[in-house]
C-alpha cells in the first residue's frame, strides 16, 4: 500500500522520527523502539521485527511482566468501554469480541478473572490468527500452563501481534510471512481428468454453527482461480469445504441413482499453522472419495 | 414372531379362510387373495407374494386405476381424519406424516391435488422405504412421468408395501428380501490395522436438519458389533456418518497440533436402494481418509 | 488328518509311551517330553506344546547351548551328505535348500561358519515360515545380534519348528494357531462395486526373479472363492499380486484408450507375520487405485 | 537452436527458396512446400504446419496413395541397405529398428507384406511417438482397419512426422505443441507432508523386459526437481515408476517391521496420449498408498 512507510525511510530517520514511526505497534513501549533504534540501518522488515522483539525477550522477568500488563483483557471492560489502543479495537472487532452476548461475555469475564490470578498478568492472544471458537480453546490451555512457560506464550503472540501490525506500516525487502494459504483440487478418476465446474463452498465451523467464508467454481484444471483463503493469517480453527460432486456429476450424464451415493461431500478439518499452505484435495468418483493435506 | 401364520397352514386353508388371512394386506381387495388362491400350495412366501401381484399386473387398465383408487391419499384428509386401513396408519405414522406442520400439510395437498389432477388416481408410495424428505422428492419426480409409465410406478409400490405387510403376517420358507444393511470398517493405515474404539455416529440428513439415528463403536476389527442399520428396507434418503477419528488419534498419543487436521469426519451419502447392503467404510490416517461404496 | 494321535491318547498313554509319541519332535532330546510328562493331562494342544517348551527355557545356558547344539547347520554338509533328521530334511527341502548351486551353498556355508564361530552353536530358524530370501536376511541379520538375544532367537525358533511338527502329530482341542492368510478383494468404484472376473496372480519375489504361487478370479463378490494363501504359516518375504485390470475393464466396454492408463497393477508388499491375516484390497477406476494393508 | 530458420525468413524466401528450405520434410513431395508458398506469410509455425498438410488432405486418392507410396517400410529392406531418406535413418534408428534380430526382422517383413497386400501402399507410422513394444500394437491393429480409415491414419501420422520435422528446422511464434510431460508427486500422508528424498526409477516396459529411463530423488516438496520425461513426445506405450517407499520410512525411524509391508512401490501405466501431461502422483504410508492420473 502506498502509505505505508518504506524500510529506507524509517532506517534514515533519527531515533524520535523512528519510535514515533513506530508508535502503537508495541502498546505503551516506546522503550522498545528506542532500543532498537541503534541497530539500523535493517536490511529487511523481518530483521526490523527481530530486532524490535530482541529487547523484550533479553529483559527481566519483571520488566517483561509489566509490559505484558499494560495490554486489555480479551473482550474485557476496556473493550466494552472503548477504552483501549485503537489497533487492538480493530483486531478484537475483527473477532467479533466487541459484540459479545451476555453469556458470552460473562464466560470471558471469569476466563480473564482466572487467567490473571493464576499469572498476574491479563490474556494476551494474536486473535488475527485465530477463530473465535479457536481463541476459547487456547484460552482454556494455556490456562493450564506453568507460569514460565506462560510468559513466553504471552511474549510470544505480542510477537505474532506486532508482526502484523509492523507489516501493515511498513514496506521494504522482506517482508515477514504472515499470509497462509488454502487452495484445493478435484480430480474425477472416473474419467481421469480434472473436474471442471465443480461448485465448492468453505465453511468455519464453530461451536454454534457455520459461517461461509467463500464459494467457488473449478477451472479446467480442476483448481479455483484464487485460492479460497490467502492474503493474511490463516485462522487456527475448524473448516469445512463442501464439494457439490452430485450437481458435478449430472452434468457428466452418467446412469446414476435417483438418490446418488455422493451429493454433497463435507471435508471438515483443522487448522492449525496460520501461516502454512494447506492444500486439500479431493479424488472423487461417483462412489468414492479420498482428501489428504496435500503440499 | 410366533404369531404369524404359517406357509403351510395358509396352504391348507379353504379359499374364505385364505381369503380372510390376508385381510387389509391388499387394500379393499379381497379378489386379489380369491385370484390367488387356485394356484395353491406355495412353495414359498415370495411365491405366494408374486401370486398376489400376478392379477393385479394381468388386470385391464380400468380395473388397475380402480385398485389404485382405494388407497388414501398420502398424508392427506383421511390420515388426518382417522379415516384409513390401520395398516397405512401404522406406515405413514412411522415417517412422522401424522404430524405435519400446517405448512407441511398444505404442500403434501398441493401435491396430491395436482398429481389426482394429472394421473386420475391417489399418489401412492410404499412410505417404509423412504425418509420423509424422499417422499417428496419421489413425489415430485413422479409428477413428471407420462400416465402409462406412472401407473406401472404405482402398482411396484403396490408390490413393495404388500411384500412389506405380507412378511409380518406369514412366516415359512423362502421370505422374500424386504431388509436392507448399513455396515462400516475403519482402518487406521497409520499404524496398519484395524482402528479400535472409534466412536461412529449415523444421522439421517433432512432439509430441515439431521436426525441421529445410531451411534456404535469399533471393535478390535474396526467393525461395529452389529450392523447400524438392518433388519427392514433402509429409507431411500441421505444420511452422514460421523466418525470420531481426532479422538481415536488422541488415545494413541501421536504428536498432533492442538487443533488437530482431522476431528470429526463427516461422510455424507445417499442410500437408493432399500434391500441392498451398502458398506461405508473409512480408510484413514490423522492426514487423510478415503471412502467409498464397498461390499 | 486321521493318522494323528488324539490328546486323550497322549494324555493316557505311561511316560514312556509319551516321550515315545513325541520322539523326533525335539531333536534329540527325549528328556524334554519326559519333563513334561508329569504335567498331563493337558486340556489343549497349546498346553501341551506350552509345557514342552518349558523345561528348555527353564534350563542352564548350557544344557540350552547343547541342546541347539544338536540341531544340524541350515543347508550344511549334513544336508548334503543326507545325514540329518527326517523332520529337518523334508523342512529344508521344502525350500528347496537341498538343491543349492555350488556358489549358494558356498554362502551358507560362510554365513554358518562364521555364526558358529560367533555364538558357539548352530544357526537354527523354522525354514517354514521363510521364503528363500527371507532366510538369508534373517541370517545376515542375527549375526548382528547379542549372544544371549541370540541363544533366546534360537529358542524361539525350535518353538515354531516343534509347534508345527507338533500339530502335525497330534490332534485335540486348542491347536495352536500355526497358518497364516492372505486375502484380496476387488472393488470398482467407477460402477460403485465388487469387481468380478478379475484375474489375479500371486507372485513370490525374491533377488533371482519371481515365482508365481497362485491364480485367481474375482467372484461376484469381488473376492476369491478361496483365500490366495491359507492352511499354513505364511512364509516371511516379499509377494507381488498382479491384478489384470486392463482385461477386466475391457469387458465392461467403455470407452477406454487403446493403451489404457492401467492394465496389470503390481502391488508389492511384504510379509512379516507368519500366523497373521493379510488383506490386500484394491479399489480401482481406470484411472486410480489403492491399497492398504486390510483386515 | 540457432541454427534453425527463422519464420521471418522462411516467409521472405521466393517460392524455390522456400521449397528448397524444407526439403526433406515432406518426402520426395517438394510440390507439397510448392503448393503452400503462395499463402505465405505465416503467423505461427503451427499454421505453416498446417497450410503444408492442406494440399496433402486436399489431393486426390490416387495422388495420397502415391504420396504414402514414396515412404519406406518401416524396419524393412531399405532400412537394411541404408537407401533410406537422412530423416527417416534417424527417426527409425531411435527405436532401435536399424539393429532388429534376424526373428524380428522377419516379423516385420511379414507385417509389411500383409499390410501392402491389405492396402496397397507402406506401412507409415510416427516412430517417434511411440515405443517398439507399440509399434508392433499399433501394427497390427491398424491391419484392422477399413482402407478408407486407414488411408486417413497414414496421412496424420505423416502430419505428426512432418510436424516434429518441422520445429526441428523452423523457429518463430506459435510453436506446435508437440512435447509431452511426465511428473509425479510423493505425499506422505502418515506425516501429513511431502515425502523427501524418495528415490524413483521410471522403466519403459516391454513384452522382453524393462529399460530403466530415469531416475530421481524428491526434494522438500514431494516432486522431482525435473519433470522425469519432457521436451519431447512422449512414447505411447507401458511405463513402471519404481518409488523406493521403504528406505525412505527406514530415514524417518519408524517402528516397523523387519520385513516391511511396503518396500519397493511399482506403479505401471499407460501412456496414449504422446503431447499430453501425465502427473502420477503416489500417497503413501507405510501400510497403504493410491495413485491416479493427476494433472
Amino acid at each position: 500500500m502506498s502509505d505505508r512507510l518504506s524500510l529506507d525511510t524509517l532506517n534514515a530517520l533519527d531515533e524520535a522520527g523512528f519510535v514515533a514511526a513506530l508508535d502503537g505497534i508495541f502498546e505503551h513501549a516506546p522503550w522498545v523502539a528506542a532500543a532498537a533504534s541503534g541497530e539500523r540501518p535493517f536490511a529487511s522488515v523481518t530483521a526490523l521485527h527481530e530486532a524490535l522483539m530482541a529487547p523484550i525477550w533479553a529483559a527481566s522477568r519483571e520488566t517483561q511482566v509489566a509490559f505484558v500488563s499494560a495490554h486489555p483483557d480479551l473482550a474485557g471492560k476496556a473493550a466494552r468501554a472503548g477504552d483501549m489502543a485503537p489497533a487492538s479495537v480493530a483486531e478484537q472487532a475483527g473477532l467479533g469480541l466487541d459484540r459479545l452476548s451476555d453469556a458470552e461475555y460473562a464466560r470471558f469475564e471469569t476466563l480473564n478473572a482466572a487467567y490473571r490470578s493464576r499469572f498476574g498478568f491479563p490474556f494476551v492472544v494474536c486473535v488475527r490468527r485465530l477463530t473465535r471458537d479457536a481463541v476459547l480453546d487456547v484460552f482454556e490451555r494455556r490456562l493450564g500452563h506453568d507460569p514460565e512457560a506462560e510468559l513466553a506464550a504471552a511474549l510470544t503472540e505480542i510477537g505474532h501481534i506486532t508482526r502484523l501490525r509492523l507489516v501493515e506500516r511498513v514496506e521494504g525487502p522482506g517482508m515477514p510471512a504472515v499470509a497462509g494459504r488454502l487452495s484445493t483440487h478435484v480430480l474425477d478418476t472416473h474419467k481421469g481428468g480434472p473436474a471442471q465446474h465443480v461448485r465448492i463452498e468453505l465453511f468455519e465451523v464453530g461451536a454454534s454453527g457455520r459461517a461461509r467464508l467463500a464459494e467457488a467454481l473449478t477451472n479446467a484444471d480442476g483448481r479455483t482461480d484464487a485460492p479460497l483463503l490467502s492474503g493474511a493469517p490463516l485462522r487456527v480453527g475448524s473448516y469445512e469445504l463442501v464439494f457439490h460432486i452430485g450437481e458435478y456429476f449430472r452434468t457428466r450424464a452418467l446412469a446414476l441413482p435417483d438418490q446418488p451415493f455422493l451429493g454433497q461431500v463435507p471435508v471438515r478439518f483443522g487448522i492449525d499453522d496460520p501461516e502454512g499452505h494447506y492444500h486439500v484435495p479431493l479424488v472423487v468418483t461417483p462412489w468414492s472419495y479420498a482428501t489428504y493435506r496435500g503440499s
